[in-house]
Order: structure tokens, then sequence, then C-alpha cells
């Protein structure tokens, strides 16, 4: 029996490593065989091993199907053989071939094109009918103005609530929780179906209600989501695309699965690129915003995907009648020979830096508006009972504001988003009518040309309200971005200073005879370069502006001023993810200042958490279930001993669970009921008079079971839910059992530890439960479980990670930063000699940056460094840790023989 | 006096604490300073204060002069205080300002403009006076030959001689060299005045001469150069830039000093930049062809410096009157309202993967040349002996070819490769002259219609004789990249195919009614970007030809065209700069394949060094003089003890070398004199018959006196010097020294480490020598040196790296390269549990991922991965050691007891 017990100890066990090593390499182990096979397809011994494999791949259930229905034909062995090795070798090919990177990124970027024209389409639709219903009833001004009023606001209240009752996490922008995914935390729901429809359709919505909204954002989530989306649906097909791995994503970073993010970067870039048919500056634009390290191995896959998107995406276009053929989004036709005088280049600069302030101001505005809205307690409480009512106010302000027959009369009210920057990029010139014009264009300019008002009035006007209405509209919980908005604005106030430029050198500034007279919208064009990076602070707008505009004449210029906007605008506030980061609160690392890196003059012992959750070597499970009961963080580290505190691994708490459950675990019971059954089997039927108190035991042990079934299938390194266990954990006596039971709360704590552990022990224990009987009561329960308690732990089933992240104390803050951001750590313990004394979190690190980054210019300091810094010589910290054990060395022969808080006082 | 020699080691330790604060974070400690100082600006206290920091910035003697016209006036002591704040502060102001990123980034740019400027119109001066000499002599062929091919032979064997002379470091292309710089080798001479010198000159003189050379690569080596050069040059202002750091290069990854690195990066952007007028382009080609991981933090750099350049670089033209505004170098005219059809993208495609296996082709005929030059010993002897014949000869044949009167005229032999390039880059049909032509061209395209021949045979003729000579002149020894040659010959073949369609479809392909003509330019454009793409293995050769030409109509084409090559390119052979570092033998760190990281099988403890050489805590100086002795590595592991191997850090070879030699050194010896001299003062005066003896003493040690002046200062954080001390390692016995000594070997090396190792300490005794006579013998001295030999090593004055980057044995190959990529480091230690067992560099890991990777599908796996696979269950390896010493922990108390050799059977 004992044996029979360890031997189902021994399956488990290679249960385990299997799974482990299903969920970790899989890959590998797959092509590993099918190498194996093809080199030794004669071999007789081929069939066990590629049933073992069989077996191995569909052990999730996938296709237990196919292998009921494969298995019961009894063939001779030779010929099961060469069927087996024939499947096998399909598989693997179309496994192989599903799992290419550049099939998924074709299908991704084929489906991101269709998502993307699909949704223009719609906006165009809207738009057109809100025109028409605009147009149709010119007869009565008060009609006309419900019409324009009523359409946006429907449609905006619709998105929200339909946003917010299907996936609130399609809300807004989705580029700074794409940056914290693939920054490498766990946003749960972010890449959900769900989300995914609620994204698309809420953003249609939005967008086809004329407000100052953007897409480019939103579009960057869709596109992560298409890829989450796309992997879990190729996963039928291949073993490649694991769900677990997307689910894992947040040790990514230190596992071989850096697949799954490579592939969230290159949607990344896909978005931006399909959006604005931009690949180039899609690419770049999703570098800049969403990594920290970029490895240029991955580059490809997003200029792959992203071309490929905007192709078909301008394709569609084309076959649309639409185009004639594949062209920019908002051609431009400005002059090749002479695209700009070198005198006009201190007018781009201003651009650039008036640019840069603008940039900062519509972030803080951002920013206000919200925190505002957050804290005014009364508004707050009044649209929280309302949800909708806020997004309708807002639209019901801006849409009255932009009336065409009202206000919007000065401001170019009646022009879309698109139709503003078209007339915006214009090459002839509005202050002063009297060039030859080549081409013909549709006289949307007319919207700009007020009978009694001036141009620059208008420009000003609309300059002025579209800044605040963005920074404003931005705020609805609705799926929108903000790059768009901010991107006309910026074309206007560059043409602003181009018609000022134009009406003061009216004939040009070049001096040399010819003349070449200024051209306004090669101003507007910097202009939306050069604010767009400014918000978003990043150089690439550059780039997408050529694209957007098919002329890359304005090079320099542009680039001048984007340089400039962003130097301005990043020495004034973080960018608007970063600054939506923070107002959400997501779990990002900030970045380090521009270049100052030597002004953090922290180092991790200033920072790290001094009171570590370790467990020893030699620990019993009572010690385990008390760091379990205390904490709960996600991995506890192993040290060798509390004495010597040699770090020697980290374990993850579903490890330390799955030995908890083991110990305390029904098969463990009953071998030992068995054991007692040999041993008492005449005493047993002495205690007949015990059985009213068994069927109360039974009826408290279905309910455990009920508890427990959420567990159905034995596995250790799937994490256990921590949300029914976290709650039994802090308040064991809440536990649902029979009260009258008089045991004391440290028995209640590990029973229900028990019921809520062993779970699927149980249910294996049970298919051999015919033979003993689990007759023991509550009360012996309780006391075996004490007893089994002070076991010493067996860590041999466990895995442990025997290389867990390690610093020293004196790590400088910068490379710290640097490490966690290259490798995309959750946390690190921090070492001396081998010994732990401390462990740093992202939350430690995150806390650190930002106290040095709010107080401008003054380093705000931790107290430790301050304290290390103002002793006589600072040079007598550098006598470290090794020296004094150096010194320890020479006196006593053991340096071991110090205790923790002698570390503590040390590193002071 | 034994409390004078100690306080003389208090002193020297926080010298050597003050030297170690001063490399590596003198930027943080000034700036901290400085901060100080401005808050306590009233304190009484802060004149010492402000001397020791002056003591300290000045104590590399640079401004010794200052510091003692300074000082001997004396002031009353709170005028000298504001004096010295007065002082330090604007010292302070002008580092910080000097030391701005900004500033350096601004004068590379400006340097490099200048630079590429003057190159320019060098070259075009020198090919200006080959035309004048061809064109002047047309009355007599032969002297026109003579004349067209004397002139770059003359050229190109100065170049090569001169750069042979001056520096051999500046032959080729240099991006190689930089690539591998960039991972943090490093690369002696590589970044000197001498190279830059040879570099510039050799580099215009080639390209003057007109062989089918390139400036690009070049050109980053030169702009990488400047960087180095201005930083040496404004560390003579500022504190910032540190000279060590760019010899420190090596280890400056897991430093704080990433600051040089990324200043190189960032002048590799600039390089490329300046050199075709493309920022944008510029960063990504630099970015592609020099990073592995890329911070986005430092993106901004590249950018700015580039930009700043370009923009120079264009206005330099248009001062000089060659441009009348700043336009794009080789400027295009294309249509702008119909680039082209959507059904002639079958065709750019057809370029692209043409153009991938062309460029496959020209990286392995470039090898093969050299290749075949370097295994025929029979040329290679001649060529080594007259080295410039080579050059010389090369030179001949191209010319000969190109003779516009000869075989020249069948392939535009007579136009520069720039007119070459704007010829092809022309937007008239040259194979239907029949279209209205709106500009007016200089008529360069003539050269391409030759009366009797077709313009297919000529653009077949130019393709094929272009493509292996600029294959065979890039093998030449002088400055000169590929790319441009490479650029020309992918517009020709793209022209090639444009006017095959121009002639096959003559009205165009669009059936709409509306006539729309093929432009073969167009074809041009996307062929260059393609080829160049396919030869350098980047996408962002696609930028550049938009910024080259000014147009970016063209952006889906090129972009299909870019990707579709590298597909190809990169999966037939490796990037022409890979190449080149594979036939240079660079230590650099190949990539592992294409998305194919599944594939490397192999585990760290395959690869590993199990055979470390390590110093135990408690060891003797012997020990540490038998594993300098033995081994060359430039940092050894401390281990706790050689039972437990727990690894405690890495000391540097010169820590150890100048313990050893503190412990051997003058002062000491002078201090045992001194003690002995007390206790043996009438002894002393009894052995004067030694006298003679003690002569042939003092004149070995003048020798030794003269072989160690090397070291005029004591610096322990200095590396010592390598090539003197090595060979006195290995053969101790050959160490100059008076033979008549009858001591062991052993002995003499000892002295012979003594000799070479006590320079400064003795320089430093000299000063107060006056009080004792060391009159010790060569014996008495071995004797002593063999006491002090058996010593206990004080490790308390020698700076230990706490926190070595160490691996665990199953860590795989795919991880170990990306931390080693990320972080670049030199070597790992692999551990165990705290224990260490071996040890892996760059070159195991090189030399595992080129196993895995020449051999193509097939993994070639080391012995010991293919021995762990074969066992019948894999899964056993997961017991991992810890497990191990888990079982060996109830077993006996002390885990520990086992020896290194138990450690490598079991990982066995």
């Amino acid at each position: 029996m004992a044996g029979d017990g360890s031997d189902q100890r021994a399956l488990q066990y290679e249960q385990t490593l299997m799974y482990g090593r299903y969920t970790q390499e899989l890959g590998v182990f797959a092509k590993e065989e099918a190498a194996r096979l093809r080199e030794s397809g004669q071999r007789r011994s081929i069939s066990d091993r590629s049933r073992a494999l069989d077996l191995l791949e569909y052990d999730k259930g996938r296709c237990a199907k196919c292998r009921r229905a494969g298995y019961p034909y009894v063939l001779e062995a030779p010929a099961r053989d060469f069927i087996s090795v024939c499947t096998v070798r399909c598989q693997k090919f179309l496994i192989s071939r599903v799992g290419e990177d550049w099939i998924f990124l074709i299908l991704l970027g084929l489906l991101m094109a269709l998502v993307s024209w699909v949704v223009d389409f719609c906006i165009a639709i809207c738009l057109q009918a809100q025109k028409w219903m605009y147009g149709g009833l010119d007869s009565n001004v008060f009609l006309q103005y419900l019409a324009w009023v009523t359409y946006p606001v429907v449609l905006i209240t619709f998105s929200a609530g339909f946003t917010q009752i299907l996936a609130p996490q399609a809300v807004g922008s989705g580029i700074p929780e794409m940056k914290t995914i693939l920054r490498g935390v766990v946003l749960k729901e972010y890449l959900t179906f769900k989300t995914f429809v609620a994204k698309v359709i809420g953003l249609t919505c939005a967008l086809g209600s004329g407000m100052p909204l953007g897409k480019e954002g939103p579009f960057v989530h869709i596109a992560s989501l298409c890829a989450a989306l796309l992997s879990k649906f190729m996963s039928l097909f291949g073993g490649i695309y694991e769900e677990p791995a997307f689910k894992d994503i947040g040790i990514i970073g230190m596992r071989n699965e850096s697949r799954n993010i490579e592939m969230l970067a290159a949607a990344c870039a896909v978005g931006v690129g399909c959006c604005f048919a931009a690949p180039i500056g899609g690419v770049l634009f999703s570098i800049e915003v969403t990594s920290t390290f970029f490895a240029v191995r991955n580059y490809w896959r997003g200029f792959f995907a992203a071309t490929f998107s905007a192709f078909i995406f301008r394709v569609l276009a084309v076959w649309n009648r639409d185009e004639e053929t594949i062209t920019a989004l908002f051609k431009t036709r400005f002059r090749l020979d002479f695209p700009f005088d070198l005198q006009e280049l201190p007018a781009f600069a201003v651009i650039g830096i008036a640019s840069g302030f603008g940039g900062a101001l519509f972030v803080y505005l951002n920013r206000l508006i919200v925190q505002f809205i957050r804290k005014q307690k009364a508004i707050n409480r009044f649209l929280m009972k309302k949800r909708l009512l806020y997004p309708a106010l807002v639209t019901l302000l801006i849409s009255t504001l932009t009336f065409p027959p009202g206000f919007g009369q000065f401001m170019a009210g009646k022009l879309t988003q698109k139709e503003s920057l078209v007339t915006l990029l214009d090459n002839r010139t509005w202050a002063k009518q009297g060039i030859a014009e080549e081409f013909d264009y549709i006289a949307h300019s007319q919207a700009w040309k007020h009978p009694q008002v001036n141009v620059f009035v208008t420009l000003v006007l609309f300059i002025v309200m579209k800044f605040w209405m963005s920074a404003l509209a931005t705020t609805i919980p609705v799926p929108c971005g903000a790059f768009m908005p901010v991107f006309v604005i910026g074309a206007a106030f560059g043409r602003l200073v181009g018609e000022s430029m134009a009406a003061w050198f009216p004939d040009g500034i070049n001096t040399d005879g010819t003349i070449y007279p200024i051209v306004p919208g090669g101003y507007a064009v910097v202009g939306a370069a050069a604010l767009s990076g400014a918000v978003t602070h990043t150089v690439s707008t550059a780039v997408i502006v050529f694209e957007l505009t098919g002329q890359i004449s304005h090079i320099l210029p542009v680039m001048i001023a984007v340089i400039l906007a962003n130097a301005v605008a990043q020495s004034l506030q973080p960018s608007l993810y970063d600054s939506i980061i923070r107002i959400k609160k997501l779990p990002y690392l900030p970045e380090l200042g521009w270049g100052h890196h030597e002004k953090y003059n922290i180092r991790v012992e200033d920072i790290m958490v001094r009171d570590v959750r370790y467990i020893t070597l030699n620990c019993c499970y009572r010690d385990l279930h008390n760091v379990l009961l205390t904490g709960h963080l996600k991995t506890l580290a192993l040290v060798e001993s509390a004495e010597s505190m040699i770090l020697l691994g980290s374990i993850e708490r579903a490890q330390l669970q799955s030995l908890l459950s083991q110990q305390l675990g029904r098969p463990k019971r009953l071998e030992y009921i068995r054991e007692r059954a040999t041993a008492e089997k005449k005493r047993l039927s002495m205690v007949s008079n015990l059985g009213s108190e068994d069927g109360s035991h039974r009826a408290s042990q279905e309910v455990r079971f009920q508890i427990s079934t959420e567990e159905s299938s034995f596995s250790p390194t799937r994490p256990v839910p921590q949300k029914p266990l976290k709650p039994a954990l802090k308040r064991p006596s809440v536990v649902e059992r029979p009260t009258e039971l008089p045991t004391s709360p440290y028995d209640n704590s590990g029973i229900a530890l028990k019921n809520l552990f062993c779970a699927s022990p149980d249910t294996e224990g049970l298919e051999d439960d015919g033979d003993v009987e689990d007759d023991m009561t509550i009360r012996e329960i309780a006391e075996w479980e004490e007893k089994q308690l002070d076991e010493q732990v067996n860590f041999n089933n466990c895995k442990i990670d025997p290389a867990p992240f390690q610093l020293v104390e004196r790590t400088s803050l910068h490379k710290t930063h640097t490490i966690f951001s290259l490798l995309g750590l959750d946390h690190a313990y921090v070492t001396s000699i081998g010994r732990l004394i401390g462990v740093v979190s992202l939350k430690e690190l995150r806390k650190a940056i930002e106290g040095s980054v709010t107080v401008k210019g003054v380093k705000v300091r931790p107290p430790l460094a301050s304290f290390r810094d103002s002793g006589t010589s600072s040079s007598e910290n550098e006598a470290t840790e090794l020296h004094k054990l150096w010194d320890r060395h020479k006196s006593m022969s053991l340096p071991r023989e110090h205790t923790p808080s002698e570390s503590d006082e040390k590193s002071q």
C-alpha cells in the first residue's frame, strides 16, 4: 500500500514535470520529437514514443475524441507505426506552417486593414447622415440645431453606455494600457473578445458623432486585441499559440515566450500603420510610445505587418473606387523645386517651440479636467449616479458651440475633422488670393472665409476652441484617442503662422529674382507634426506626416520643429500617455529623466523592503502554512536557514500551496488511515457509538467538496485561483463548516486550508476509495493535521526557480531601472554575498523614481540616502559587507554565525 | 613606525576609493557637491570641503599649475571661502553646461557636416580633374587612356599606402567594427586621431578616383571617431568626458557610464545622416546596422544630432551656391497625382525578390574574393610583399574596363557614380522618347544611349559589370563602403525593369481612359532601396531613398520590395557587415535566427567552462600569485572556500596585482627592515663583509627600476599594462637579472613579479627612504618574499564587484544570448544554489550559436546536450541540484561537505 502510494506520487511528479515542460517549451519538445521520429522512422520502438507524444499533445482534452476514435482498431505493429509516423508528420508540418510568424502577421495585417476600412466607412456614413439631416432642415434653424446637437449626443451616449455595459476596459486610448502590458504587467480583461467588440463599436459611434476625437490610440489597442484573439484562434490549429502564454504575460520577459510580447509590439505598429496608411511612421510611433528597450531583431515584424496592413487598407479604397490608385491619405501638392526658403526656418523653429508649450498645456489641461471632476465630490457623486450624463453634457456643449449657423461659423464648424485637415494642408494661400491656381480643389476652404471676419480670426478661434474642446472631449468615457484632434490643431496653428508669413512677405523672402511665394500649407504640415509630437513625446510624428501627406520635401523644417517641440514639452510635462498612466495609476515603471541619470543618487538599499518573507530549506509545513497565511506575494524566497540567509531560489506561491495540499490532502490521510487500520482493526469495531458524529462529519465533508470543485485537475504549476483563496486565508474562522466542533482556531485554519487546497487529490483519491473508508472525525483530522504540519517540508516535487534576479545593496537606481525595464522584472531580491537582505519590487522602484521626478531640480532622497552621504567620509561605505565578512572570517572560523538583525545594522 | 605605516596604508586606501569614485561617478559627485555648496553657501566649514573637491578634481595633475598658482596667497578665511565658493560655482556651471548632451551633439553634428561637405567637395574636385584631363587629351586615344587609368591608380595606391602606414584600422567600411564596439568589446586603436586622419584622407582619395566605392560606412566610422575625439577634447574643459571611460568600454554596459555608448550610437546616426542628408533614415539605418537592443530613451540623441548635421550639410551647399535652397540630394520629379498603378505592384515585387537574390550573391561574391585571395598562398605571398600592388591591379582592371572610348561606351563608363544615379532616377522614359517633357535636365542621359546598342543592353552590361566590380573594389584595403555602389546597381536594375515595363505597356496599364505612362524612375527608386536593403539586411533603406529623392509617393512599392528582398537575402546569407565581421573574426555575438529561438536546445551547462579560476576568501598570497601566473582572465571569481564554492563576487586582475604588489612591495619590505633594524642593530654591524654582494644587488635594483618606470603613479584601479607583464609571468626565468644568484626558479618568479608590480610603491617609498637603508640581499629578499607569500590575503583594500552576473546551469541559450546582448556582458558565472560551477564567456556563446547556425535545419548540439536528452526520462533532470541538496540536508547537518568534483558528476 505504501509502495502504491509512492508510485502514485512518482506519477504525479512526472505529470507535474510534463506539464511544466508542456507549457514552457512545447514547441521545442514537439520539434525534437518530430526530428527524432524522422531520423528513426524505421525503428520498432517508435510507436510507444509517438503515442506518448500524442498523449502529451492532446493531454488538454482538446482532441480527446480523435484519440479515442483512433486507437480502438488494433493494427499490426509496423502498420500502426507507419500511420502514427505519418499523422505526426502531417500534424507537425501543419503546426509548423501555421505557427510561422509571417502567416500570423499577414493575417493580422489583413484583419486590421479590414477593420480599419470598415470603421472608416461607417464613420463616413455617420458623418454624411448628420450632414444630410442638417442640410435637409435648412428651413428652420431651431430644427437644424436640434438635429445638429441630438445626433452626436445620441451617438456618444450610446457609445459610452455600450462600452460601459460590455467592457469598461475599452474606454479611452488604449496606448497607456498597451504600454503597461508590453512592460510585462498583466492587465486583466484588456485583451478579450468583449473588449474588442466594445472598442470597435464604441469607437465607430464616438467618431461618427463628429466630436474632436481620434482613431489612432484605440486602433493600437484594437490591433493588440486582434493579435491576442488571433493567437487564441490559431491555437486551435497549432500548439505554438498557447493561451497560457498570454495569461502568463507577467513573467514572460524572463521566459522563452517573449514571442507574444513581440507579436503585441508588432500589433501596435499595425494599429498605427493601418490607421494612417503609414507603415514606417506606424512602426516608429508604436516603438516610441510603447517600448523602453527595443529588440532590433523584431523590427521586421512591425514593418512587415504594418506595410501589409497599410497596403490592404489603401487597396480597399481603390477597389471601392474612392481613389484611382494607392496614394497618401491627405495628399498635398506643394512645390517640389523650391519647397521653402532657408530664411523661413526661424518661423518653423517658432512653430516648434510654441507647439512644445502648447503640447505641454494640452496634457496639463487634460489632466486638470480629469482631476477636477474627480475632486469635486458633488459633481462626482452626481455623475457617478448618471454615468451617461457627463458624455451627453460635454457633447451638447461642444456641438452647440460648433453649430454652423451659430458660433460655428467663426471657426469652420461645419467641417469634419478630415475636411478641416484637407483644407489646412491646402497649397493655396488664403490671406491673399491672387496666385494662379493649377489644381482645382473641392471648395471646403470657403468654410474658413467668413464674410465679416478675417481668416486669421477664424483660425485663432478654431485653435483656441478646438484646443479645450479636444482636451475635454478626450475625457469622455468612450473609446477615443487624442492624436488626430491634436494633429488638426497643430495644422491650424501652422497654417496661422504660414498665413501670417504670407501676408508679411507677399512675394516670398527670396531675393534672387525668382519669386517663390510662401506656402502656408507647408507650415501646417510642420505645425501638425510638432504639436502631435509634443503631446505624445515622439519624434516619429515627422514620419507620419510625410506618409500622410505623401510629400517629404519639408523634412528639415518638420524635423527641426518636432525636435524643438519635444525638447520643450518633455521638460514641462509627461507625455499624454504617461499622464494617463499616472491618472489611471497603472503599474508602469516611469522613465528616468532625459540623460540626467546621474542625479538619481539612490541605491537599492535605500528603497528595498527589508522585511522579506522567506522559507527555509529545513522548515516544517507549519512555517509554510504561516507564511502563506501572512503574506500574499506571488513568489517567496527560499533561503538555506534563518541564520545564514543564503538565498537558494524562489518558489511560486502556487507551488507551496500544492505542497501543503499534498501534505494535508486526502490521499495522504487515506494512507494514514490504511496504516492505522491494519494496526487498530480491532479497536475500530468498538467505537460504533460514534456513528452520529460521523454522519455530521460526512455532511461537512460534502460542503467541503462543494467549495473545492473549482480545482478539477491536479496541476501544481497552474496557479490556484487567488480570489476564493485569499479571504479564506485571511479570515479562517469564516469558512463554512459545522460550528459545533470544539477545535482551536488554529485547527480551524488548518482544516480550512485543507478544504481549499486538497481539491484534486481528493478527486483522485476517490477512485481508490473502495478499500478504505475515511472514518476520521474532525477532531481526529485536526490532530492528524497538526502532526502533519510539524513534519519537515519535502521540496523534491517542487518547482524552484534557482536563479531569481538578484541585486546588491549598492546597485544604483539607474542600473536597477535599466535591469527592470530590460528584463521586464516584477521584483528582485537584494543579496549581500549570497545572503538575502531585502527585496525590491516594481512598486518601490516606481515610488523612488517618482519621488525624484516630481520635485524638479531638487533631489528628494529617502532618509537613508541622506544619512549615508552626511557621513564625514563617503568612502567609508565602500568598505562593503564583504570586508566585514573577511574580518569576521579572520576572527572566527565560521562566517555565518550572525543574525539577520546584525546585517540590518551594518547596511545602514 | 608601525603606526606610520598603517597610516600610510590608510591613506592609500582612501586614495584607492577616491580614485574609484572618480572614474566611476565623478559627475554624480561633482553635482552633489555643487548642490551641497549651493545649499550651505554661507556655512563656515565649506572651504575644507571645497578644497578637498578641488584636490579630487585636479588630482590627475591636469591643472596642477593652477592649484599651485592659486594657493600661495594666504587670504583671510572668510574671503578665501567666498572665492573658493565662487570658483567652484563657476567651474561647476561651466562643466554642467559643457557636459550637457545637446551641446555635445550639436558640436558633433556641426563637425561631421563640415567633414562631410569638405570630403564631398574634394571628391568633386578630384573627379572634375580626371574629366578635365580626359577631355583635354581627346586628340590621342592612347594618351587619353593613360590619363584615364593612371589617375585612379595613383589615387588608390596613395590611399592604400597612406592608410597602411598611418592607421591600418581605417581600412574598410567601419560599420562592422562599430557594431562590435557598440556591443561592448574594446577594439584598440579604432577610435584614435590617427585613424581619423587616415580614414578621412584615405576615403577622399579613394572616392576621388572614381572607383565604385561608397562613403556611408566610412562615415559611420568617422562620426564615431569624431565623437570619441570630441569627447576627449571636451574633457579638457569638463570632468564628465572621461578618457578612461572610453578605454574601459568593455565593461561599460554594466556600469553607469553607458553614456559613451549612447554617444557613439548617436554618432553612427550622424554619420549616415550627414552622408546622405537623411536624418530619419540615418538614425534608423544606424540602429538596424549597429544595435541589438535599442533604448528608446536614447532615440532623440540620434535624431537631434543627425537632423542638425543634415541641416548644416545642406545649408553649406546653399551657401556655396550649389543649390538655391535646402532640397534632397538626388531630387526626383515624379508624378504626384498618380505615382503608380496598382497593377504594377507585381513588377515591384519581382524587383524585391530578385534584389534579395542579388544582394545575397553580392555578399557571397565579396566573401569569396577575400577568401580566394587569402587561400591562394602564392598570390597571397606575392601580395604581402608588395602590398600596394593589389589595389593598383584592381584599379587598373576596373578603370580599363570603364574607359569611355573602349568598353566603357557600352556601360555608361564616363558617368561618375553620382551622375549615374541622377540619370537612373530621371523621370523620363528612355526606351520610347515621345512624351512631352516638362523639365529640362542636364543631358547626362545621353551616356546611356549608344548609337548601335539598345538601352537595355547598356543597362544589363552596366549591372553585370558594376556588380562584380563593386564586389571586387570593396576588397581593396582603402577606407570605403559598399552601400552606394550597391545602391546604384539596384537603381540600374530597377530602371531596367521599369524600361521593360514601359516598352511592354507604352500607354500605361490603367484602362480608365486617362493615360498614365509608366515611370521607370520609380522602378529605379524601388530597385535601389531593395538591393541596398538586401545587402545590408535593413528595412530603413526605404526611408533613406525617400529622403535622398525627396519624394515619398512610392512608399508602398518600396516597402514591399524592401521587405521581400530582406526576406530572401536574410534566408540565404548574412548581411555584408556580419560577413565582414566573420571574415575579420571580430569578437561579435551573432544573432539568433529569425524567430526560431525554439530550435536552440542548448543550455548553459552544455557550453560552460567547468574549470573556473577562482580565489578563496581565506587564500594566501601564494595562491593569488599562482592564479595570476596560470591564467590571464580579466576578472577572477572570489569564492568562500574551495569546499563550499559559494560565489562571493569577482575581482579584477589589476586589483589582485595591486594586492600582490602591496604585499611584496618596497614599503612593506622597508617596514620589515625597520622592524628588523631595531631588533638586530648590533648584529647588522657584523655583516660588513657582505658589501660586495650588496653592490651587485644595487646594480640589479637599478635594472629593476628601469623596468618598472612605466608605472609612474600608484593607482590600483588602473589596469597594469599587460604586455610587459605576460611574458614575465609565463617565462619567469627569462627576466633580466644577475645570473650568478643561486635561487630556485620559484624565487625568481617572486622577484620578477615584485619587480614588475612594485614600481609605484617603490617611488613612493623613495621619499621616506632617508631613515632606513634597503640593505637586503637578493637571497634575503627571496626569503622574505616567501614568508610574505604565505600570509593570508587581506581583501580590505580591494575593490570587489559583489554582484557579477550569474546564470544557472539550466538557463537556455536563447535567454543567455538575450541577457548577454542586453547587458553587454563579457562573461557570466554559472552558479547552482550559490555555488560556482562554471563560467560562460562570449567565446563559448559564440561557438554554441555558430555551431547551431551554420548547419541549417539540423541542430548541431554539443555532446552533453544529446547525452542529456537520450536518457529514458528527460524529466529526471528537473531534479535539480537543489533537491539533492535537500536530500543531503536531511541526511547530514552540514550541507557543504562535498567536493567540486562531485558537483561535476552531478551536472552531467
